[in-house]
C-alpha cells in the first residue's frame, strides 16, 4: 500500500467549506499535489490559486487520486459524494483510499466500506473537533475508523491537518468517537447557559464571576471560549446550530438503536431545535443561551434594559 | 479596622470536616493563634497538636477571637453555630469579623448579616471550590460576598487558604457564586457520564476515546479529573453526593425565586436523587454514571461481565 508523501501521492478532496478549505489547504502547502471538487466552483477558488487542480464530479476526483478527503455537510451529502452515481466509488481505482472526514453516521461508514470492499478500494472515517481554528492552526483531533495498515498508510496526510490522530477502533469508531465528543458539549452548553443565566438573575458581575470559576472543578473549554461571546452578544457561528443539531441527532439514533437512554443528550437537543424554530440554525452554538432565556421570558442580548 | 496578621489577630475556626481540618491547618502554619471548637471533638485533635486551643461552644471561640471563620455541611449547621444560643453572635464583640465559608444559602447570609449589622459585628460569605486537593495545596478559589473593607482586611487570611480570591459583591454574592459554579458542575457530569456510557455501548476502548476528545471543545475539569474514576470502577468521594444535592437544591430555590427555569440543573438533581434513594448518598459525584447506567437496565461496575 502507498504511504503518503508529496512525491508518490495524488491526492483528491471534495467539499470546501470553512473547514475543508482550510484542512485542504494544509496539504497544498506541504506540497501534495491535489485534485479538488465541491459543489460550488466559487467555493474552490482559493485552493485553485493555491495550485489544486479542478475536477467538475467526485467521480473525476477519484480517477486521478490515490488518497481522496471528503469533507461535507450531512450524511446525505457524504452518500451522493461516496456512493453516487458520479461519485467517488465510480472513479476509485483498486487499491485507493477514501478518508471521510465529514461527522456522519457510523453506519454509513460501515456500510461504506463494505461497499468499497467489494472494489478492492479501502475506507477510513476520520471526523475531526477543534474548529475553524483548529483547521487553520492545524491542531485538530481527527478520530479515525478502520484497519490499522489504511491508517498507518495515511497517517502523513493526516499529520499535516491535525496534532491528536488515534485510531480508535474498525469501520465507524471513528463517527461513534465525534458522537462522544458531541455527546459531552451538549450538556456542557446547558450548564454553561443556565450558569450565565443563574449569575445575571442574581445580579452578579459576569465576567468577575467567571473569574472565580473558571480554573476549577466547574471549568471546560466551553466555558472559557464560549461563555465571554454569550457576554458580548456574540452569536456568530464557529459552529452552527444546524450542524449541532444534525450530529445529536445522530447520537441520539444511535443510542436508541443501542438501547440506551441519554436525558441530557434529549433535553439539549430540544433546546437547539427551538433555536432552529425560533429562525437561528445559522447562528453559533452559543446562542443557545437564547433559548434557555426564553423559557423564563428573558430575552438575553436585551437583558441590560431591563 | 484590624488587617489579619499573626501577631495581630485571634483567629477563631469552628467547623474541622475534610476541607476545614485543611484549612485551619494552613492558618496555624503560617503562625496565627487560633482557637477551634467542633461538634465532634476528636476531629480537631490534629489542629490541637498543631497548637490550636480548645472551646467547648462556638460562643466560646467568639469571645476569644477578632476573625472567626466556619465550615460546617449544611444551612441548618450555618444558622446553628452563628445565629443559634450558643452560637458565635453570643459570643463575638463590636468589631468582629465573622467569614463563613459553607457552601449554603444567598438569604442565610444576607441574614446572619443583619443579625450581625446589630451588633456592630462584620460578616462576609466566603464558599470555596477545589475540593479536598485545593484546601491542602491552598489552591482553592474562594469566592466572597460582603464590604469591601470587610473583605480588604481579612484578605490577608484568606491569602493563606487560596489561590483565586475575588470579591463577587454584597452580602451572598459569594453563594450566589458558588451555586453558578455547581449548575456548571451539574450538567457537565451528566454530559460527561452519558459519554461514557454511549462509548461503552459502541464498543469503544474508554481510555483511548479520552485521548482523543480531553483536549478539545469536549474537554472540561471533570472529563480529566472524574471520567478516569468512573472508568475505573472508583466511586470514593472527593465530593459527597449527599453534599451535591443540598447545593443543587439550594440553587434550584434561589433559581425558583428569581423566575429562572433551569431544565439542565433540574435533570442533573433528579438523578443525584434517585443515588440517594439507591443507598449511594455517601458515595463521590462521579457515581452518577450509576443512575444513568441503571436508567439503561446497566450495572456500570459489572459492565466487563455482560
Amino acid at each position: 500500500m502507498n504511504i503518503v508523501t508529496p512525491e508518490a501521492t495524488r491526492l483528491g478532496w471534495v467539499g470546501t467549506g470553512v473547514m475543508g478549505s482550510s484542512m485542504c489547504a494544509q496539504l497544498l502547502a506541504k506540497g501534495y499535489p491535489v485534485t479538488v471538487s465541491t459543489r460550488t466552483r466559487t467555493k474552490a477558488a482559493a485552493l485553485l490559486e493555491a495550485g489544486a487542480t479542478w475536477a467538475d464530479t467526485p467521480e473525476e476526483v477519484a480517477s486521478n487520486s490515490d488518497v481522496v478527503f471528503t469533507m461535507v455537510g450531512y450524511p446525505a451529502d457524504v452518500r451522493e459524494v461516496i456512493l453516487g452515481s458520479q461519485g467517488l466509488l465510480s472513479g476509485a481505482r483498486p487499491g485507493a483510499v477514501l478518508v471521510d472526514m465529514s461527522t456522519s453516521e457510523p453506519a454509513l461508514a460501515v456500510e461504506i466500506a463494505e461497499r468499497a470492499e467489494t472494489l478492492g478500494v479501502h475506507t477510513l472515517d476520520a471526523p475531526v473537533s477543534g474548529g475553524d481554528v483548529g483547521a487553520r492552526n492545524a491542531t485538530l483531533s481527527i478520530m479515525v475508523g478502520g484497519p490499522r495498515e489504511v491508517f498507518d498508510a495515511v497517517r502523513p496526510g493526516l499529520d499535516v491537518m491535525g496534532a491528536t490522530i488515534v485510531l480508535q477502533g474498525d469501520h465507524g469508531a471513528g463517527q461513534h468517537t465525534k458522537m462522544m465528543n458531541q455527546v459531552l458539549i451538549a450538556s456542557n452548553m446547558v450548564g454553561v447557559c443556565e450558569a450565565l443565566l443563574y449569575a445575571y438573575r442574581a445580579n452578579l458581575d459576569l465576567e468577575s464571576v467567571l473569574a472565580s470559576v473558571s480554573g476549577g472543578a466547574a471549568g471546560s473549554w466551553s466555558l472559557s471560549n464560549l461563555a465571554p461571546r454569550m457576554i458580548a452578544n456574540n452569536m456568530a457561528p464557529g459552529f452552527y446550530v444546524n450542524h449541532f443539531v444534525k450530529d445529536m441527532g445522530i447520537a441520539l439514533a444511535e443510542a436508541g438503536r443501542m438501547q440506551l437512554s441519554l436525558p441530557g443528550l434529549a433535553l439539549a437537543n430540544q433546546l437547539y431545535v427551538a433555536l432552529q424554530a425560533q429562525g437561528g440554525g445559522a447562528n453559533g452554538t452559543q446562542s443557545l443561551i437564547r433559548a434557555l432565556a426564553s423559557l423564563s421570558g428573558l430575552d438575553w442580548e436585551r437583558r441590560s434594559e431591563t
